[in-house]
């Protein structure tokens, strides 16, 4: 079967910037994109990026194309990000969050293409003609405009996100068991004793306070141990003084 | 009020490349974050960054640390990102999308970091012993390590993404209205007419199928109005040929 990813093709539009260019393929290879398709770049920038050491398979791989609708003939769905600019156009305008979801959704049966304008000009009326709609990278207002290589970065970030990663993955350490936790607590109000910090009159209550306190830390199991070896030398000094 | 985005500190850690301090602080712009800490940056690097023409605000604000520990004093929580290979360590691993919202919660209270490891060698064990526990950006196992400035800017566009901005973000565009719809279906068929295309014996079923393909189109009240016009004026010259 063929992953969702290799469905989507990105296409860069005039990009002036070989580390642009050279950026986008790094996000691309990063999330487990390879389709990377350049419109009409700035010869020496394209061919800078491609030789750059370190390029990735994505760059290596990157296709060129003389326009925008040479580059999308085999998509039924071109979106593009933009900035705020360009609401005058009658495309609808969907946020990242949610216009990813429909690109997924849309790469999920068909192959589609999403476009990144040049760093200086963005895309031309002409090239976004192409497409159905645009998606918004919420960015503020006052500061709308990003860096190529960060908007391409951010774009694949949605697609991949998993919004059920949480379940999904549980945390990889062990937690601190009880008894653990108990004879840290029986060593510390020891040690605590010994040393004249503890008032032996008052050391039940004293011994519900540290018992509290460490177990609101959410200790690991190997750090729990890690302190019972510390507090039992401790103790062991105390007691041979 | 303060902002919660204001609480937020991004650390960058013995970073080498100007390029990547600016396109950090530009990300940080872009999405609203003001705090930007640098330790241990190298000297050229970072009066590069400073003085690169269109530097943000955020950049010119940024203040220099000898240590991470001076750089989180007043945080109540410090995390990192991390590429796969840290797996060894005794901390938390969580993936951005929970991390994420863990420590925006933390964000709406209180102080905190976040912490971005040199280009070339991450973060040492002593700095990342100053963390609470350790993001990780959902790349692929064989391409984890990310470029600087996009990992900036995938963590904190995480932070800001707004997961029900479907809801709060209609399209902006207007639908057609069943009567322009109506009136299209109607100049479309005529037009057929004329041309010859439908015989008139069975346009009444032709009728229905041209008004499900004109309302499946989704188009909005302006083109519908293009359309419009365009059939009037294709009518126009079929009875004036």
């Amino acid at each position: 079967m063929t992953d969702w990813r290799d469905q989507l093709r990105v296409v860069l539009v005039a990009s002036r910037n070989p580390l642009n260019i050279g950026a986008a393929a790094r996000a691309m290879s990063n999330f487990g994109f390879k389709q990377l398709r350049v419109v009409n770049p700035y010869d020496v920038a394209f061919r800078e990026a491609r030789s750059a050491v370190g390029a990735s398979a994505v760059m290596a791989a990157a296709q060129e194309y003389q326009s925008v609708g040479d580059a999308v003939t085999d998509c039924s769905l071109v979106v593009s990000t933009t900035a705020l600019g360009h609401r005058g156009l009658q495309h609808p305008l969907r946020r990242l969050e949610y216009g990813g979801r429909l690109l997924r959704k849309h790469l999920a049966e068909a192959p589609a293409a999403i476009l990144f304008g040049s760093e200086k000009f963005g895309l031309a009326n002409d090239d976004l003609s192409y497409c159905n709609w645009l998606m918004r990278i919420p960015t503020r207002e006052e500061h709308g405009s990003m860096n190529l290589g960060q908007s391409v970065a951010v774009a694949l970030y949605e697609l991949i996100r998993n919004p059920r990663a949480p379940q999904a993955h549980p945390k990889p350490v062990r937690a601190a068991k009880g008894d653990q936790l108990e004879r840290l607590t029986e060593l510390l109000r020891e040690a605590l004793e010994e040393s004249g910090y503890v008032n032996p009159r008052i050391s039940e209550s004293t011994g519900q306070k540290l018992r509290r306190m460490v177990r609101r830390e959410s200790l690991t199991s190997r750090d729990a141990d890690v302190w019972l070896g510390m507090f039992r030398q401790v103790l062991w000094k105390l007691h041979n003084k």
